[in-house]
């Protein structure tokens, strides 16, 4: 008997029919003998309906008050969800994220969990009652409603998981597990059964949209083991652990890709200190986002600057150095919007070495020129051009034999 | 200056356009000087919807969860309204039932106001922000979520000006006043500037459906001026207080008329102590509430004892009745379920004598066979034939001469 924190995304409440198969999913863990703790996000919609009617008023409503909004969204389906499992004579009780008392900073709209009592939660449990909280929100020390921001349910899962240390943390979400890249892309793509947090973190900020991203760094930092599973397929999914003796020894758990990427080069500054800053500075004063940097070091005393934005504030980036390019003394401004974003990661990469040499060769092989290489400890990303992304992933996955169970 | 308390119902606030309406009015008082706090129920149809929901899962939803459930609907109004306010430089700020304290029994659907923390709200009143709060619900010691049960929003107002001591509540809805019966019925109906308590609460208890009959009993008990005005034109309204030697000494304050009506009688049955007893402790059992009850002494040492119910519960209790005639030594039971019932009503009536006689008279020149009279203190009920109904109502509207303002 182990206590489970449960997590059903929008879609897995999607409509009443759904709500009702949530029900019957959490009883056959009851049955199995498990404590289960709930969390559900708003159906799938309501939050986009809710936040509709707000801008229909205001192009800018106050943070404060699009908290009260939009957080009704979960507290609708808490209480369907409740009336779902007490119809089928399971005891259940909902509650939001101000009375089961998760209490966060007054951030508005992204709110950070600083603290969740347990108390109520125990006593339920203890009395045979299913928990059902409302995700993605919470109560700061005013009593003012917040949220954490879309997605932020996976981290109220996560975090009661972790306030109730519970023996597990499952995502159900539309899709059965973590894969070695997208199949849609790669249609050999493999279901992992287990993967590091590190790993998760590196393929999520890459673009796999599994698992929010804040959510992964919490069951890291507290331990949590998580487990992202399918609402609508039985399954074991994928296990999210730290790293331990007996897992799989591939070199590279996943492909990650991005196709939201733009690249900027300055050509031609002075190399001498501060060119970085004086360069991003201005980027970041405008609150556009850098990803990759790269600088090159020129044969005139100048050096060529390049990094990389998201797709939508190519323009506006493009746009602010061309007016600065004089005053940065550089020779020419250049930029591309037609370019991706490929990575492979994987913790085998610590004590694999090879793998670098073997990724340009297969890409090389192909044809597909890399524009840009960046690596850390567990991970290479390289920027192509956009045409070769499907290629290039595919290419990858066979290079590594991903498809293939890794021998233990 | 002064501090006024408004209530806006489901149809005021029914569209984003009438939010942003109800806004402009809001901001018009507070330009008059007053402060303001807004009372809102949920968009007109959002509560069917909610419950619809409900429904589709169970036909018995749990009362706490049904709350949270419903309370909903008033949340997001009140973010929207803040919206709308704060859009148009006017500060606002949003609470439930639970942020501000509107402490309730446990009493899950139609629980009951306790208490109300004053303390915060003051505090924004006197930053100069006009303060929202979500009508027809509260919090229980436990802090569940609880609400009022239907029309609980004006319950809500009239409780916050009596804990605010508010110079007055104002309820804003669809008509623009309390007149002196039906206009659909009688087009000469006049609008009344004043009413007395007791008054508003005998035409709202014989069928006129302008205010929750709870919040005008609370209003009196705490003595809180309430004025019925409309959303939609400008107008004074109908201001409900204490009788004062001022006010317009009508005889006849309104006729109010209920077509829900059905009768049964209980024919022959013994004339001894208790009759009354076993035969309506029958139709309690079936929680079947009745309404008007007269018992005639018969001839022969036995009595007919006759009352009215809802049509809805005729059948039910012509059934009960039936089956218990013999145990109840009846001769015979009858019923009528097409019957209505006509009330004057005015605190006139206490210093005037000779009103029912003219009642009946002038129903009588009309031909109209009265079934049934019950009188109190300001009220006098006949019941008569259903197809009556408009011509008695139009007879006794112009017998009392209801359409002219009364001399003072």
């Amino acid at each position: 008997m182990s206590l489970i924190v449960q997590k059903y995304g929008g879609t897995s409440v999607g409509s009443i029919e759904r709500i009702e198969s949530v029900a019957e999913k959490v009883i056959g863990y009851r049955k199995r003998g498990h404590d289960v703790v709930v969390v559900v996000s708003a159906m799938s919609g309501e939050t986009d309906r809710l936040l509709g009617l707000a801008k229909a008023i205001s192009a800018r409503p106050p943070p404060r008050e699009l908290d009260v909004l939009l957080s009704t969204g979960e507290q609708v389906t808490i209480a369907l969800l409740s009336i779902a499992l007490e119809k089928r004579g399971q005891p259940a009780r909902s509650y939001t994220g101000g009375q089961v008392q998760i209490r966060t900073d007054s951030a508005f709209n992204k709110a950070r969990i600083e603290d969740i009592e347990a108390e109520h939660m125990r006593a339920d449990l203890a009395a045979g009652r299913v928990v059902v909280v409302a995700g993605f929100q919470g109560v700061d020390g005013q009593g003012n409603i917040t949220t954490l921001g879309r997605g932020g349910s996976d981290t109220t899962a996560v975090a009661l998981a972790a306030a109730l240390k519970a023996s597990e943390c499952q995502i159900f979400t539309d899709v059965d597990g973590v894969y070695t890249t997208d199949p849609r892309v790669v249609p050999q793509a493999r279901r992992l059964d287990r993967i590091t947090f590190e790993e998760m973190l590196e393929l999520a900020s890459l673009g796999s949209k599994v698992l929010q991203i804040r959510s992964v760094e919490f069951a890291g930092k507290y331990n949590v083991p998580l487990r992202v599973l399918s609402s609508f397929q039985e399954g074991e999914g994928t296990l999210i652990t730290f790293e331990e003796e007996k897992m799989e020894q591939a070199l590279i758990s996943g492909i990650a890709f991005n196709r939201d990427e733009a690249k900027l080069t300055v050509l031609g500054v002075p190399d001498r200190p501060g060119v970085a800053f004086s360069i991003l500075g201005h980027i970041a004063d405008a609150n556009i986002e850098v990803d990759m940097i790269i600088q090159n070091i020129g044969q005139d005393g100048t050096t060529d600057f390049t990094f990389t934005v998201n797709r939508n504030e190519y323009e506006r980036a493009l746009e602010i150095l061309t007016a600065r390019a004089r005053e940065l003394g550089a020779r020419e401004v250049v930029g591309d919007n037609k370019i991706v974003k490929i990575s492979l990661v994987g913790v085998g990469m610590r004590s694999h070495a090879g793998i670098a040499s073997t990724m340009f060769q297969a890409l090389a092989k192909e044809g597909i020129n890399i524009r840009m290489i960046s690596t850390s400890e567990i991970k290479i990303s390289v920027v192509v051009d956009e045409k070769y992304l499907e290629l290039g992933v595919r290419t990858l996955h066979d290079a590594f034999h991903m498809d293939k169970v890794p021998a233990v």
